[in-house]
């Protein structure tokens, strides 16, 4: 019998939502598969996984981009060969902030937004995509890939010009799939996180990475990445007659 | 230690949405109380449940509007005192089609309508609330508040003038209470239902209510009622950090 | 040659978007017939349009219901025969706010609410379709029937329960009626009023109708009624083969 | 006295929307400046333009990026001095489409439209955004930012993963300058084109363009390029107290 494979890219710092989206699927029995930059928190975070009794391993980029995308996609073809394993999730958590009044975003910072938040998707929907149409079809599908939407990716604001495009792209990458390919099984969402998340960066320290959950002091206030991973998860195991394509996650006190 | 109620009003014969809710939520160990009409349906719901091992009180209207409601929460607050019980779950299934090209919709039906949708969904959401408040803060808040939408509430089309103002109006009221008691701890939700959902009038005979679930043969391309009933309890199992207002569910084959 | 008839309904003291809109068509050379409640600011700003060499007759309602709009079309019908005019708009401009906290807001308000928003706009359609139905398609189409919409038309929000399940519910009447009865070449319209008003309660006395356009001191805070009125006017000029349904319409310094 | 500057960008064979536009905008007293690939075409129209008393001058690109478009507006400074002349408007007309299945879709594909719908957008708002700054406040503001939008502007579908992400970001950063710089009475606006446009394409011949509007037969089935043209003067000629950030614009006779 296969083992199901979780694939996470974007991890930062292993305190957010990628890491807790890795914590809880490794915790359900997945071998998870993670992307990330920075191959120190990236070891961290899979050592604590394997310490907890989990699989993982890393597949570190040295950028966020379509080729390192799809080179990392190979060799997790080779980690875990089809005989044996069976991608059933992939998470796109990478996102990619271009802030500030929008006379000081320069082309640059446009090009670099598109190449990590729009290129980087196309290049992870593929991989995903490929890799789920190779799978049987059960209940929940033949696979699938979450998206990490943002406010921005609903609205366009002040100061939000550089970011909120990269956001609607993706939003849009997203919606589109879903209507492509749920006709063959494969369940595609997008998940609106609108309110800040306490993060390591908010919780504590910003560069160690945390061994686990950090505790949310104020989880009316700002949303727990642990709970956050809670609804990719309800996502993953929704049956084919009920599936969801958008959601919206907020604290219960945010003003929206 | 109180015991958990959860009302569920709109259960038409008893297959689908409201009662797969009723059911599912009997079974998690809440008490259900359950606001119909046609009390024949009502009450072999009611045993179902009771045979099953759950606890399941009817509170029959002889129509929704608001004045039914307003009465049938009293009889609730009767059967379920606050010394012993705490209203943690309502869900709002009532719906009223007026379909038909618009100059065959009369006022007569638009009355009806604004009656059965709007006037009934205030009076709902009223008695819902005020019974929350009285609750504790838990994870989860003080209480969760979903309402049954449908492609209607999100888009008007042709033919569907009397139905989408309806569905519009639900959603409208779902999204303010959502922001107004979000900062009182009480969770309110709307989830989409777009597509057919495979009810014992799809599924078989329409004025005998199953005893329990009915087989959905076609996951693909009708929603399962238990399907959207375990999506209301993920909805009301969220906790505080990360509370969805709005989701839709639709089989993995619809086109949208 | 038959003349051609502007319906405004819901003139409050005339110096809002109603009677802008009035003024503006009867100065294009409509005949405007105006239904509001209020007789006596109702033949003050009929009295001002002929003065102005225009054409102008009022329709005064004791209310705003299906009922009384449908009385009006009766009279308008009566004074404006097929023989010798068209009626080629028909803007809808009545509007009930029902604020306040929603636990302050009582069944009645929601009833009055629906009557008002709800029943009129579908009895207020129903006159002006039937009507349109009537008439020669020519470049612009059958007829024009603009909805003045609100913020609260796209978005409720913290104590606007009321007044959002209202106008989301008409949003949904212009959107099925524009699909239903554009390919009858009527064109129906929704414009969303994103900011305050420049009425005569804003820019000066509350009670007495003014004789003709208000100043507004300040364009870029508030909306000026002409300015609405001359966007109701663009969307009744536009030729069938450019057909706006929605647009909105806010003053350039409004947050948003 | 300054002269009035209107800049399109994008146009095609100069039968479609911004070949319109800019007939209308030089009709209108406004010296047009051109920016387009294909030299040819560009002439074509610009001498069409001057042979109908109006003012045009070229801006060939030889492709659209941030650059080229950068480059084209230094030249548009050059040739239009601010002590003679004033750039009022601005109108992106600019899309690439990238269709078909998304597994067809390449990396490349990606980064090229990328480039021409999202590195070019924002190029040209900064370019339009910063000379604008210059102009003093008129009744309709310092001047107009118009953008093209689609269908796949507001929602992805089937085959359009890669359209509608470009068009969704465009949309972003519309909104975001629309309220960005609204309130430095700047006005931004986004036109969603829901329909097949009657361009040469559709009505003649591809490659010759054409020296003036093109008949459209079936007005009620296709948009006319004159008619999209005359919304994007109406939101030019809109005053600072009402002004529009999106319309749509579709025939008719289209299914929406």
């Amino acid at each position: 019998m296969v083992s199901s494979v979780a694939i996470v890219a974007g991890l930062g710092n292993g305190s957010g939502t990628g890491g807790a989206a890795a914590r809880l699927f490794a915790k359900e029995g997945y071998a998870v598969a993670l992307i990330s930059r920075g191959s120190e928190s990236l070891n961290a975070l899979a050592s604590s996984i394997k310490e907890s009794g989990g699989k993982a391993n890393t597949f570190p980029v040295p950028a966020y981009g379509p080729d390192e995308i799809g080179a990392a996609f190979s060799e997790i073809h080779k980690q875990y060969p089809s005989s044996e394993y069976a991608i059933k999730v992939a998470i796109f958590n990478i996102g990619h902030t271009v802030g500030g009044p929008f006379l000081q975003v320069t082309a640059e910072d446009i090009r670099e937004s598109n190449k990590i938040n729009i290129e980087s998707s196309f290049a992870f929907a593929r991989g995903a995509i490929l890799a789920f149409q190779q799978n049987e079809v059960t209940t929940t599908g033949k696979g699938t890939l979450v998206f990490t939407g943002a406010t921005a990716s609903m609205r366009g604001n002040v100061t939000t010009s550089g970011f909120a495009s990269g956001k609607f792209a993706v939003r849009a990458l997203a919606q589109s799939l879903a209507k492509e390919f749920g006709k063959e099984d494969i369940h595609v969402a997008h998940a609106i996180i609108d309110g800040r998340v306490a993060t390591g960066n908010v919780r504590g320290d910003r560069n160690t990475p945390p061994s686990g959950p950090v505790e949310n002091p104020t989880p009316e206030l700002k949303l727990s990445p642990e709970s956050i991973a809670a609804a990719y998860l309800y996502l993953v195991n929704q049956d084919r007659a009920a599936w969801t394509w958008e959601l919206d996650l907020r604290p219960a006190h945010e003003k929206w």
